[in-house]
């Protein structure tokens, strides 16, 4: 499925595999992992291929790490069975916002394999236990923002992206200094923020899979 | 620009850089180059990552050498002066004949590329000196066939990629026997269906770049 | 330097380099950046050298980000002048919370080195603006606690690892539901645990430093 | 067994393992494969060597690639058994040609090989069911030629490799405009030079091997 | 276990595994491998790290073989039973003589390891069947010299590595003629300071042992 | 040139280059390096190509490294000016002793190469000061041994490898009890031997250059 968000377009696939990696195997517990990457002329300036470089970047690493974790929020092992899914999330372009467009469009791509596995009969329960979404926040000229932009976000001087449930808690909270540090005020406000912008895209995925 | 033939989709872009390959320098020429990878769920079963596998197959380097190759065919260096054009292909969709679409599409983000370049007296003349288009021709079950979908490319006794100039030229062809090597009369056959479907890619082409 | 947190022990060392990279040059200003790595025995069971493995993992490549993000928040770029400083964290004993004191003793090597360079009259100006320091909290059996050991951090529900500078401000929250999502008061009493265990390492900080 | 063709010379030799590629295991069915190199001092300026630069270059992988597909169009998988044929041709002395005498070589050294596994009982049926051999030919100067030397190639406007059975069929057909694209009737011309080299070729390999 | 020699801290740590490596399965016999490495800043300019140039230096892997190589000659493969000791040695402070420090420390984590696995009868002998130890030795300004540190070492005209059992035999004998070839009586006069040196330090050995 | 040992065929090549490493630039001296290699049917059972691997094994490595050493022993810097001299030593069979037999090889390419920069008056003095020859020798059933071939490599107690000048001084000694430690009796034979071995080689090699 394809996820836009402003700009930003992110490809994400979910595929089944009836086996877990060799440290899980024989625990009756599947697994959910993730692979982010950018198309080299998803920017306005072009990158370099990884696969050309040879390897990873840390970031590329980092961010389908964070996306892995995320989706791993909502799953329950045991009701996988020993199945992964695997989760590709693939920016076909990017105006900013990249990684939290990639969780929440991973969501629903991760629900559909749920479901399709389901029908199958693949697993011995319901292994879907909630929903995850996930926004960026960010101060921009000390105005606290939803959903940064590729210029606002190189203008941010503080930068957050949070991971929610659909109910409301908190799987992932990261925030960074960009330019000056900032106080307890500050990281309160854009946790409000934050905790709006992911109860409206609960609700649009809701849509999406038609419940 | 994307490509789209059948249920094959490519993602053409071109990167212009006013510089060349260490090579190169001084010469006073241009060069062209491509790119061409397939993104990992493409394919029905996923493919994974060349990043991640930390190089890249011999099947990705072979065709990104065809395109760049075959592309250069309608480009005068002089002309281009001392810049370079990188083109991407990335598969979105494979289902047959991902090479030859790259290639025909990779030739219209070129002839864009090179407007653009113009428009900005980028060039010391006119660098386009034709088109180019390919095909892909097969024998499924002794009947030779255009552009082949995937369950002919697999079935097919023989393929060849053939690439032409819009003026009816050959730059390439490319005939492998999968099956039971070929005859002469196969062989001119196939090149006969090539020929055609090449002039139809240039009709296509041209009327996308609007002239 | 070596800093030890219990049983956690971290070799800290600083380079200095009259030279920044490739994309700072000309820019007047100076750089600086991290690598961490772990020693295959520094846990109780041997991890194999990234060396051999020719590759450097995403945990790697992630926590070298973090400290090289959280020391350039107390860094004057200006006044350091085209220098760059490289922290070298390396670890010899693992037992939780390695990058927070790979942080809290990184700042202690890179005020040194500066002080070095101030002796040479290397920097225009003075790059240390401020301190900073780091601690590793969670929640482990519905509990929050300051600086988790290796069991306690397996235990934990929620790990959060902030980073903050000597004036009490944020340079880096990092939050993660390890097994269920928290709420956001969970999330507040992290932080003001947090809090307080940064000022106590601020102050042992000056006194490494004798000021 | 070393082929020379002019100054080209091509250090040919199979290697037979009794087990196959792990995807064509339990099919009862076996395979060939190659691996193409060149010597560093090969060509008359010092290449560098693949190995130091950590990754083979796509000329390699593509010429390795087209080796391994020749030679599995005169072998029968179901009569060879599981078993694997690798096929190392390493290049000693470079001077145009080197893909197609390494094809033409590694027949004999297949045939030999097979020869050698029929005596031990290894195969279940006759493998052999044909031969193949290789020419390159060109336009140099308007003129078609067969087996170009370096200087003749690096002159040629249209370079075309061909792979034919001893029985006269296609096995392998791609030509390349280097210069200006062909037309069809410089296309048939050196299809016809190609037909006259493979069957000259194939009763020098019908001596070499003896019957 | 840290060895030191002057100002050189090599750290020395034993990991047994039970089981061997593949070409080893099966045979009743065990195996003992080593591997070295620098820290970035053991030495007093900084040194890349491997692990960040993607691969392993041509003098680490040779140091590696050779502690390797070293300890083997102490060791009965089949009173060890299919176990594997792998020994870490990675230099902290380097000023010459690492490599020499690293096998005469490494015998002693060998041995506390050979004593931990007798304790949980994990061998079906006594495998540790002599001891072993190292030096180097140099000829600096024509005075052959025991142990050199790192500028001595730079001076040196000829550096030799003698690796000795505990009992007076060589195991390994490394000589280079850095400057000028040597003769056979400057030869002799270094194996004969060699020798006295690995009695020493198998005295040292023996008291760290408690023996 | 191809040097044959018993069965052991090495080819030895030198390669000339106007430039040095860049550690060395403006020093006004030369370098000479080696890369050693073989090709994978040297051997009885064929052996992974390194380019495949993707690295370049310990073993290789430091074989490169021992030739490089070697050869530098007979080379004044000075003289040679700012040129390199890159040896290839490719070993197209192996028989046991490729090491000393590319050695003594790879210095007859060194002399040739040193003779034609001479004439083309590449060099500000004569950069040749001697020559060098090596020699393997062993103790095969407590029987000392030159030139041991792959079997009674395999078979021996004791491997020394030693690199003398044609003057008769000593380069390079490298002993290593494979199987028993050896004590200062066995090894001053096997000095004995060697020495006899590489005067062999001196006169051939002289006779090789028509000197």
């Amino acid at each position: 499925m394809l996820v836009e968000f402003g700009n930003t377009r992110v490809l994400c696939a979910a595929s089944v595999q009836d086996s877990v990696p060799r440290w899980r195997r024989g625990s009756g517990q599947g697994w959910v992992t993730a692979e982010y990457a950018m198309l080299p002329r998803a920017t306005n300036t072009r990158n370099d291929r990884e696969s050309v470089r040879g390897k990873i970047g840390g970031r590329t690493h980092e961010i389908s790490r964070l996306i892995g974790r995320s989706l791993r929020a909502c799953v329950d092992y045991k009701a996988l069975g020993e199945n992964s899914i695997l989760l590709d999330c693939d920016v076909l372009d990017a105006d900013g916002g990249t990684r939290t467009a990639a969780i929440t469009g991973a969501y629903v791509a991760l629900a559909d394999a749920i479901a399709w596995m389901r029908e199958r009969r693949m697993c011995p329960g319901e292994p879907l236990i909630g929903s995850v979404a996930a926004v960026s926040v960010g101060v921009v000229g000390s105005v606290p923002m939803l959903d940064l932009c590729y210029t606002e976000d190189v203008a941010a001087e503080t930068d957050m992206n949070v991971v929610m449930t659909g109910e409301g808690s908190f799987v992932e909270v990261q925030g960074t200094a960009e330019g000056a540090p900032f106080d307890r005020a500050a990281l309160d406000q854009l946790l409000d923020l934050a905790v709006g912008g992911c109860e409206e895209l609960t609700l649009i995925q809701q849509e999406a899979l038609g419940s």
